[in-house]
């Protein structure tokens, strides 16, 4: 029930930005006392985070390699680092995997914005779910890129749609650039692309000569044990796909280690953005990651982290089962941090988000996620930060609020 | 005499994109080998970093505050870390300095981009120094910014030349929108911004509705005692002026910790361009520097850390009165890292480099730091990584292989 900075900062830019409400002064107030159920925070739970090894592989990088984990680093990363995300790569099925198609990043966000400064020309169009996630929103935004939106089912993208609308752009005389997309247990929707669909997904990329950018955050957090699935779109066609990979939700987001790969002109571009962005990304963190695929705590760990979340999972998917509004619907994520949750009809989850939280619980309206403005009647629940206990509880007071608003309006 | 990563990697980008010929191959292949003086890398030594107290301090941070540290964090810092900023700002003259105008980054090459970014469209026109610090260069670069240079003498930026090149370029029907200014001792040239030409900077800031970047990564490395010259322009003009700083140089480079002090306005721009472009720096790195200032361990190691650079300095200038051909001229730095050489006439220090090499040393053109092309009878000699002794080698080597070259010439 503790709600950590983030939150308050997640909370301020994803609504403060956009809706300026008192009301929206008031819930951050409300989230500052720190008294809320956050179902809100796309956040790894702290419990999952290895402490004590971490401190120790910290004292002992520093004390062992300080002269080099406490110095400037290369753009591109540490050597043993980019090695090791190679391997990791490979193990996903990326062949040939090489070091000199790797950027290490400051979290995935970095390599969001990289690609995008390096590939986008202002006007340029990129292709995004319905809803996205918005981090990546805000750095092709930043871009000046023009997204247009795709419709999701429970299979993730709906490939008749994206085709129909690249032709549509196209035939207007827009430049069609890149397909940004979350293929396991999206953000926020949670939805998996569905084997079929990533063939299809590189089929329209030859064809329109795009780029995919694929984002990658949640792949080990799979909860059933046929993860065989979910093949990286990069491991079909590295040469038009760039991955995005990161260790903040393994091991822990503070650390701000991320990858990208893509195919090597491009990463050598992608590399000297980042000499202008900020000369490299933490050395010591680097250091820290390096140590921990060594000693093989990020490999051990996958699966408790996996039957960690499953648990929690499977407790808000019960909790809306048994409290969920008539007429409600949300998706069975085959992994990750997200439920999307859509009420019926007319209903609008950003206006019922004061009573929730008066009622102390904090969640993350859906209509920014959807950039063709829709949406409103959705909302994304994250089972990543509280127990099975307090998401039972939070799914039962909102769907309440969420019950009683629709009551009062029928 | 160990050449880390971080050499090579500078090497390759100030040079090897400039001039591509098989001598900076080889000259990268060399310092791969690692067995040159370097006077190249603009790096604290290794020797400076306090590696056991920050062993201790990221151990006990983690172990303590784990929770925080190793979760995400607020886009704009720590708080804890803010207020600190806060606190050595105010102390520095900068009054009323309020966290609301502090974005913590990662290293001062992240300010600078997102600054650059911030401010400028594409075209707007960037005043800096005749010569400058490469990282803005590029910096301003990405951010589609034209550059005009101007006259450095031994008082730092010429006020006429800059007067001049301003109006010369508003009669054009440039927009200019900034003066880029390192006052104190300059990366390339060591040189420090005489007191009265700080108010004359202002002045003409004010006159033409300019904003002024100030880069003061070497504030703390003063050599003599009379550091109460060194007043920031953000503490004459703090609604004008944007001041960088680091923990870089006083603590380690590795930990990427810096900040950025603006007008509240601007700094709130800035957060939420930094928001798109990493959602934070390390928090672990963050955590590091707050207890490294609660323990004092940067403010008490700072008067060893001065006397420790300035003995360097002291014995380049030394091999400079001893070796350095006839006609050629260096500044006298009062802090930093780098003194400026410039040789008689023709000289060209690029052409030069391949043979100092052959002859153990590196050193870094001073051309690729001008951004009006002039500069290739310079190049920039960095005391900072070597040992007093190495530095006098290094420089009589170099020194023998200018005066054989100008001598063959004559």
């Amino acid at each position: 029930m503790v709600n950590t900075q983030i939150e308050y900062d997640e909370m301020l830019s994803v609504l403060g930005r956009r809706l300026q409400s008192n009301a929206i002064r008031k819930l951050t107030l409300l989230l500052g006392s720190r008294e809320v159920i956050s179902l809100a925070a796309g956040a790894p739970s702290f419990e999952t985070f290895p402490i004590e090894e971490l401190a120790e592989i910290s004292a002992r990088v520093i004390r062992e390699r300080g002269r080099f984990a406490l110095q400037y680093g290369p753009t591109r990363g540490q050597v043993a680092l980019v090695e090791a995300v190679a391997g990791i790569l490979s193990s996903r099925g990326i062949e040939n995997c090489k070091t000199s198609q790797i950027v290490m990043t400051t979290g995935s966000q970095q390599g969001l914005d990289l690609i995008a400064r390096v590939i986008l020309d202002p006007g340029d169009v990129a292709m995004v779910e319905l809803p996205s996630y918005i981090g990546a929103i805000i750095a092709l935004h930043n871009a000046q890129a023009q997204m247009i939106g795709v419709r999701q089912d429970d299979g993730g993208i709906v490939i008749g749609d994206l085709r129909e609308k690249i032709e549509r752009a196209r035939a207007d005389g827009r430049r069609v650039k890149c397909i940004y997309t979350i293929p396991n247990f999206q953000n926020p929707s949670g939805v998996t692309l569905a084997d079929e669909r990533r063939n299809q997904l590189i089929e329209i990329a030859d064809e329109h000569d795009l780029l995919i950018i694929e984002d990658d955050a949640y792949f080990d957090l799979y909860f059933a044990d046929d993860a065989s699935r979910l093949v990286p779109l990069a491991a079909l066609r590295p040469d038009r796909v760039v991955n995005l990979g990161t260790f903040s939700k393994v091991l822990a987001p503070g650390l701000r280690t991320a990858w990208l790969r893509a195919p090597e002109q491009l990463a050598t571009k992608v590399e000297l953005a980042k000499e202008g962005a900020d000369l490299s990304s933490s050395v010591l963190d680097q250091a820290i990651v390096i140590e921990s695929i060594r000693d093989g705590l990020i490999e051990r760990r996958l699966p408790e982290l996996r039957k960690f979340y499953s648990v929690r999972c499977a407790a808000m998917l019960e909790a809306l089962d048994r409290f969920a509004p008539a007429g409600s619907r949300w998706t069975k994520p085959l992994g990750g941090f997200f439920i999307l949750m859509e009420l019926a009809g007319e209903a609008d989850a950003t206006a019922m988000l004061p009573a929730a939280i008066e009622a102390g619980v904090a969640y993350v309206p859906g209509q920014p996620f959807f950039v063709d403005g829709r949406g409103a009647n959705t909302l994304r629940l994250a089972f990543s930060k509280e127990s099975p206990e307090a998401i039972a509880d939070g799914v039962e007071r909102i769907c309440r609020i969420f019950q009683n608003a629709m009551t009062q309006k029928a």
